[in-house]
């Protein structure tokens, strides 16, 4: 069923407006009239709702030349706080940013596999909150909302975690356990979804509205965003591309499927590859994952090493282009923790083995590169999916509600 | 750049009002607002602008159980015929339409390696439109637009042959060679994106918005349509999944690269597979494409077409699964010639194929299915340009040029 009614478009034409000035950190109405296709009247309608809410405020006047000075957007960061939460298998990330998603106060906590019951894992975000809240002086009524990712296969409507495979979790109800827990507007998304609207809000979407980001942790994906919107697929399901095959019959992936891009490029599989590579090789640590992938960044001469990047990048690139020949998009960008480790020395090789592998008139319409989104995308995603939530709530007049 | 104008809503609430028609035959403004989310003010203002330039006609009267009788809309066959023109590279088939879309009278004519410059092939196309008109007593004048659907890489926009691999074309401006020698609104675009469309409006697209159409003949595509529109990427390049790699380091691709899908699935890669399996199988027929892939598709008991099925069920699964994985559509469909030919064997097997290697929650929102649209979907697309070109133009008023 299509979506296009006045309330969609009316988000869509704020976020548009808002991906403008939190692109530039402050904008006239000029500014974004020069940077997206909308009218000046409906950009000016836009910037008064946003006004009207608080979101955003007049800070200053340009001179315009000899005309009336034109006034200057910033977000409101009197106007209240935001919440982004990133839970890992291994951690409890909670930033705190203000209207302008600068991180104010941050606070990570380990849990280890024995706290992954959803009533645990929401008490170390209620704690989290609390303490950072404490830290600035604030209480949980400055908090406009708070947006939670949680690893796995996620239903935001329904506020569920339909499958996390590392906690064996099946269609939790994560956000009302969250929401009993700490009685403030939550929404619930994954960390794919999260970090890809972060690359669209404050990393390569400033420039390009098609944009795909790929994530190599220990797992790996490739959020997808077309024409200036998050693309979820039929069921929030779309950029599992960690699991599509790029080896036949190849490695056993934990999906049951074999041959996936994540079986050769998530951390345990380039791990793999070293071991594949030389049995003995100092750079494995042991098997510590953290360890081992930032050593094979960032030492330089060791021929195991080379070899395995190598490697590494060949199948990472054929995966790279299976993407620009499907979607023929603006940007790829490659993130996440073992991605940023490897990437730099990645880099260079993939570009060789992506031209090999894409059409030229593809590979030439896109740009290859590193996130440069400082801290962490997944929590500043899950904030921004707060923000969108809250402007939701507050601008969504009961004259609006009706279909166009 | 984001496209959001008054005109880009216009048209698409017109193609979606015009799709909702057309999968019915025939509907009324209640039957139209039961199947999009557009309002009814919007659902009449554009069937207005419809019955205005002559596209639809108020055929009869629904009974509406006591209240006013409701206008039943049907495409007004009176109004003018669209031309559609499929041009491979070994035939000119050109499709004459009414404004139904239905084929009133058709030509094939082949056309050899030698016939191959843009002028030669664009007399053919003149030469098929003129008999055929004279066939329903018809002339150019009575002819709305005519879609022209031409190989390999095409910029719309430009009208320009980007490169047809066939026949080394490289940017031929073809659109100027074809409008010099018809002198009548023609759209040029390429089998992937023309068949595409024919599926959104006439196949699958009838229950879904988000689809993938799988192309498999000599060639193998993918074209993608997402909200009920069709995914061009950055520069008309989208839908290359033919040249995604499933075999990394794999079978050679006309391509350049290693491994392809279409490699394995394409004409000539099911014949080397079945070549592998038995050299000496008499259903390879001397090398003759067409008839070496429906006597695959027809034979029953042969083990080494046995075989070689399942092989391809294999390759074709694994590529289909990571479309799925990738883009999480409602639907999957899989046509052209040797997808047909091969399909009603092929499609038990690919299922399970696809089953074992898409995730499950991505899998139960998809239905995989072959092509049911009677004719040639390539044409049948390539006239559905040609009515969206027509409407816009005689629809676009100086007024609805401006932004929104």
């Amino acid at each position: 069923m299509l979506r296009r009614t006045t309330r969609d478009i009316r988000r869509a034409n704020r976020i548009d407006v808002l991906r403008r000035v939190y692109a530039f950190g402050q904008a006239s109405r000029q500014d974004i009239a020069r940077h997206c296709e909308l009218s000046f009247a409906t950009i000016a309608n836009v910037v008064n709702d946003l006004l009207g809410c608080g979101a955003l405020v007049e800070a200053d006047f340009q001179d315009s030349g000899g005309g009336r000075p034109r006034a200057v957007l910033t977000p409101n960061t009197a106007r209240g706080l935001l919440v982004g939460v990133d839970i890992a298998e291994t951690y409890v990330h909670v930033d705190l940013f203000d209207l302008a998603l600068k991180a104010k106060h941050t606070s990570e906590h380990p849990i280890g596999p024995e706290t992954n019951q959803p009533q645990e894992v929401a008490d170390h975000v209620a704690q989290a909150l609390d303490t950072l809240l404490a830290e600035c002086g604030a209480s949980r009524t400055d908090v406009l909302g708070v947006g939670v990712s949680v690893p796995g296969q996620v239903d935001p409507d329904k506020g569920v975690s339909v499958f996390a495979p590392g906690w064996d979790w099946h269609d939790v109800p994560f956000l009302s356990v969250l929401r009993r827990r700490i009685d403030l507007p939550v929404y619930l998304d994954n960390p794919l979804m999260a970090s890809t609207v972060a690359e669209l809000w404050l990393g390569a979407g400033r420039e390009v509205d098609n944009l795909v980001c790929i994530t190599v942790g220990t797992g790996v994906g490739a959020g997808i965003a077309i024409n200036g919107s998050l693309y979820r697929g039929t069921n929030n399901a779309a950029g599992e591309w960690g699991h599509s095959v790029v080896v036949f019959d190849g490695r056993s992936c934990r999906c049951g499927s074999r041959g996936c891009v994540e079986a050769y490029v998530g951390a345990p599989g380039v791990m793999r590859t070293l071991m594949e590579v030389d049995r003995s090789s100092p750079l494995y640590h042991d098997g510590d994952q953290t360890a081992c992938i930032e050593a094979l960044g960032a030492v330089h001469g060791d021929p195991a090493a080379t070899e395995t990047i190598k490697r590494t990048a060949g199948h990472l690139g054929a995966g790279v282009a299976n993407l620009i020949n499907i979607l023929n998009p603006e940007a790829v960008v490659v993130g996440s923790w073992a991605g940023l480790a490897l990437g730099p020395r990645l880099l260079p090789e993939l570009r060789e083995v992506v031209a090999a592998h894409a059409l030229a008139r593809s590979n030439s319409a896109v740009q290859l590169r590193l996130c440069d989104i400082p801290g962490n995308p997944v929590s500043l995603g899950a904030a921004i999916f707060a923000l969108e939530g809250f402007l939701d709530e507050a601008l969504t007049r009961p004259a609006s509600r009706t279909k166009r």
